[in-house]
């Protein structure tokens, strides 16, 4: 088996994130379940943007800024996602690249356009999101580069994949490829509804051995396992996947294998300003150590690490080198 | 004379700002001057974002800041620019309205794309701007609404009108009509360079009435009267305009009137990490102060509490209250 080219390929809806503080009393006026991903149509984003404050733009999109994270922490990685050739299409793949991440995936030619969110913060630091999927309607099978899948140690996946039509497909065909060339495959949950619409899927696929790596957090792991106890759903997780690393908030990480479960505290912030980004950074983090060799517990505090950077801040992805602070931090990279 | 509708109406080129953080060597490497505002063409605004690193996107525009912090003040601004029929021009025009600012100009139907600067924020903050016009280059006289103008106790206009072909006119026009409404016309001097290209037009308008309170910094003022001696640049200013504000940076701003000079520390800032529109963000304090007849130097308090918030922050424009932020320092807002 040749040296990984990439530590890390991330496949996910490639969304331009609109972000805008906003209060509590603004969810409960338009009816929104805080903390969660809402899929919209056109006219609900048109709708809901000319009731929304003042924004600022940011590439997202949860398996691109877990790509971004890697490239931060002076990792290779790679993203496959479907942009259009427009304005906010050309803002993410600049960010893409700037950021250092290796990013080909034809732009769709015709047809809806880039996706975005409109993620709501509230004082909390809590975000709520909005995503009207545009062009990620249109990535399937031929969207996923077997060469580019063969040469990254792990595929990392979103469960938001399941969202778009053919993207399932595209995420079928991906762990194939990766499989067969002795690589790793890991999947994020995403959010708690997604879990709801695709339960049985994403069981199916951990049971199966589909997934090796599986990323969720609490209300995620909740929802999989329909159940209100932490502890049975981790006990559950142990039985149907080989790795896990499960956040819990502020709580920090947990990882479970075979071998049992290990906690890791987060790492302390100043103050939360915006959630955006937590989770896929913590998964940047873990992936990027697991890929290196690292003892796991170890890429768990990569991962809170990481996530930690992105809460002191708006958007999704770190606004400064992760490796410096890594480094700063101990981190022999 | 009717009581004013607006506490101020702000004109300028309507922009959307694309920042990226970077180093100085980046600044060298591209043959930029830090601190300063460069117009560049389609081509170079091209290469250059091929360059720079990624960014994040948020509606700006000296003017158009300036009157998203008379708002967030609880004041009532209103803005004239030039946007196209693109995807930024819909994200401009939707943070002006959010903002609670009027801003009806019509948009540019066919031809260059609204306007983008990319801001390069080097480590200590300082920002060095590179601007491509695209549709502000249309603004002209018909874009100025006598009604609008009319209504306001203030018609604020940026130097940087000089550089788009017709704006000078819209901003004479402007003017004109301001002071047969018995209103006030300020000036922004905008940046050192802009001083450089039109320093006879502005001290004209200065020496022929048809300014009434000016913006600078020390450096605008400097290249203003060419001299090196900021006591010198003072004096001279208090004898060409009746009411003036000068920023100092990091010491606060002078007030200057023929009654002679007064010192306004600035606020003190944790750390900053961003100093786009720390001028424009003073003019809102100021502009705001004034229009509703404050003592002149709590006027300029007023401006150097709106710089402090925005200089905290990535981003043009306030991220929160200003009005929250004047009443906790004991504003009577």
């Amino acid at each position: 088996m040749p040296e990984p080219e990439f530590d890390a390929l991330c496949i996910g809806n490639a969304i331009v994130d609109v972000l805008a503080r906003t209060d509590d009393d603004f969810l409960v006026a338009e009816g929104l379940h805080k903390g969660t991903m809402h899929l919209i149509d056109a006219e609900r984003a048109e709708s809901l943007y000319a009731h929304m404050g003042p924004a600022i733009e940011a590439s997202g999109g949860s398996a691109g800024n877990t790509a971004a994270g890697i490239a931060s922490l002076g990792g290779r990685a790679a993203f496959i996602g479907k942009i259009a050739n427009d304005a906010f299409g050309d803002v993410y793949a600049h960010d893409m690249r700037a950021t250092g991440v290796h990013f080909a995936t034809p732009r769709l030619a015709d047809g809806a356009p880039t996706a975005r969110s409109m993620i709501l913060i509230t004082p909390d630091g809590e975000r709520t999101m909005n995503t009207y999927l545009g062009a990620c309607q249109a990535l399937g099978p031929a969207d996923i580069d077997e060469a580019t899948v063969s040469a990254a140690a792990i595929t990392y996946l979103e469960g938001y994949l399941w969202d778009p039509p053919e993207a399932k497909q595209a995420f079928r065909r991906a762990a194939a490829i990766a499989h067969a060339a002795g690589r790793k495959v890991s999947l994020t949950l995403s959010d708690p509804f997604c879990v709801d619409r695709y339960r049985a899927e994403f069981l199916g696929l951990m049971r199966d051995g589909t997934v090796d790596i599986l990323f969720a957090n609490e209300s995620e792991l909740h929802s999989l396992y329909e159940t209100a106890s932490l502890d049975a759903a981790l006990a559950a997780l142990a039985g149907d996947c080989p790795l896990s690393a499960v956040t819990v908030g502020a709580e920090g990480a947990i990882v479970v294998s075979h071998d049992g479960a290990s906690k890791v505290s987060a790492t302390p912030v100043d103050s939360v300003v915006d959630l955006t980004g937590a989770g896929d950074l913590f998964a940047s983090g873990f992936l990027f150590g697991v890929a290196r060799d690292m003892d796991h517990v170890d890429a768990a505090r990569l991962g809170t690490l990481a996530a930690a950077e992105v809460i002191g801040h708006i958007g999704p992805r770190p606004a400064v080198s992760l490796r410096g602070l890594a480094r700063e931090a101990g981190f022999d990279l």
